[in-house]
């Protein structure tokens, strides 16, 4: 039996996949579609009397410690599996919090949406403890791919927050893009139709840049070297502001290339500005 | 037969791809290699004496002046193709130069690089004389997959600068993302191997936004509200901090999601980035 805390968008799909099941919602209406194949239950306390792995897929961090602080003492010897969506940190915290009260822990970061779930194509990433993700692994992967990244319960939120560093920069550089052509009446969707393979093929590029980042060496042969970036960045602000579009999105990636620059690394390759991001600690 | 200017890197590749060429490069050593399969003039005087489109791929657009003017007396009636990187702007005043000595010219921006000339994935944009690309259209085709974008010859420079927008941020932001994950110790490889896929994935996105884009309907069902978004990237900026990690890429997308919620847009889609960046023209 599994127990499922929380049926929003996504706690309904992460339910509506698996058999045994109980379920429990906040507001009770949201567990009626539940009625004929699951157990719902009117109350965490009632909820939990079933054995089994407690899913708990809420709000936010916040949501999950008002859901699970009054019955703390009850899941002492359990298994929690929050897919709750938090920071790293916030990750942290639960795993401490489970520990203290003798809970074994598992934090998830779903790389989906609601429709995904059960279907190719969703991921979940996961770490904390290893023994409750090989324990259900059956489970867990009945939402998608599962992977498992360590003991540290922050890593599968961290993986999931880097990943989606990237698309968002990369939703907001195609948009500046759209923008430059709209000022001469292309559509976005005539530009999105070139920017999606165009992009999509150049994510090639990254492994190359990550052979660089891994291997230290900025100054081997091959790389597009740093001033080079900087006079192709440089015509693609002057095209910007000439277009009458807002350069804030750019700009920042051509005042990190600009620093090094200044900073004597001008022959250097591209992939440096990992460099001077990454953590100084 | 065809005439080239030019024979670095990107110009050796283009002249390579054609027979039969008339070849000419400031620094003679750089014409040697050609010596067997094309004519070699030591000036570009000579150079012009043949028949032909005369196809310029220089450093930039002052070095293409640097070469045309001393000859533009004789290039009326003649047709330049131009493949030298330039600005918008810069491919226009060529235009206005050519159309002032009776030149025909086809500006063009190559999505290459010299290796990928003459094999599957090379593309060239162009704009400009319609009638030289449609006459020329065998020869453009050697190169890649040729696209004609209208007569303002500088089209195909904004759609390529528009291309590399999306990609100078999306590799910026693999960066920020490593730069997180290599706090902990992850190898950049081993994130570029989830990222690049994921990236791939998710630029199916472009078009959804796209379509909401020129549709102007940012209050469609379906769409990730601006407040969600503002939620997200608050989350991953202060992860991001929590990891030592620079946020100068990110935070400017999370101030223009911010921006548009102070301004009362909370609700609307995340795609009204778009109208917060475009001209205002
Ligand atoms: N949807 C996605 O595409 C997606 C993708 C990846 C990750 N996630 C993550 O999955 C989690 C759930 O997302 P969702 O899309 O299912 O959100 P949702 O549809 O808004 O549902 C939120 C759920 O949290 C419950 N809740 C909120 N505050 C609560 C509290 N104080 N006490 C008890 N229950 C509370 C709600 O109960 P009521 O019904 O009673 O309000 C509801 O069940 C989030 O952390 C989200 O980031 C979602
Ligand atoms: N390489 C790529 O991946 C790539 C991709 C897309 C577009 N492009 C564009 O293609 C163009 C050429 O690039 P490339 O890679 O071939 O560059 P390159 O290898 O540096 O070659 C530059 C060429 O320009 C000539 N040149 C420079 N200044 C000159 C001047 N004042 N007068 C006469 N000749 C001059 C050089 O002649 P000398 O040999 O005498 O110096 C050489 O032939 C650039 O606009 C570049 O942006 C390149």
């Amino acid at each position: 039996m599994s127990i499922f805390l929380g049926l929003g968008a996504m706690g309904s799909a992460l339910a509506g996949a698996v058999r045994p099941a109980v379920v429990w919602n906040r507001d009770p209406r949201r567990a009626r579609p539940f009625s004929e194949h699951a157990a719902v239950a009117g109350t965490v306390e009632k909820a939990i009397i079933a054995d089994g792995p407690i899913i708990v897929c809420l709000f936010d961090h916040h949501s999950v410690h008002q859901v699970l602080d009054p019955v703390a003492a009850d899941l002492t010897g359990r298994t929690v599996i929050n897919l709750t969506t938090t920071t790293p940190d916030e990750s942290r915290e639960l795993a401490a919090w489970a520990d203290g009260h003798g809970i074994a822990f598992l934090d998830g970061a779903i790389l989906a949406v609601p429709e995904m779930i059960g279907k190719p194509g969703a991921a979940i990433f996961y770490s904390g403890s290893e023994s409750v993700f090989t324990e259900h692994r059956d489970l867990l992967d009945r939402w998608g791919e599962s992977t498992f990244f360590g003991a540290d319960a922050g890593l599968a939120s961290l993986y999931d927050m880097a990943m989606l560093t990237g698309m968002y920069t990369m939703f907001a550089g195609f948009m500046h893009g759209a923008a430059m052509l709209a000022a001469e009446g292309v559509p976005a969707t005539e530009f999105a139709q070139r920017q999606a393979p165009f992009l999509a093929a150049m994510t090639g590029g990254l492994l190359e840049y990550a052979a660089t980042i891994d291997s230290g060496d900025y100054a081997g042969p091959g790389q597009q070297s740093l001033r080079f970036t900087d006079a192709a960045l440089s015509a693609l602000l002057r095209a910007t502001t000439g277009q009458g579009v807002s350069t804030e999105v750019l700009r920042p990636v051509h005042d990190l290339v600009r620093r090094q620059i200044d900073a004597g690394h001008g022959d250097l390759g591209t992939a440096r500005i990992f460099e001077e991001l990454r953590s100084t600690r």
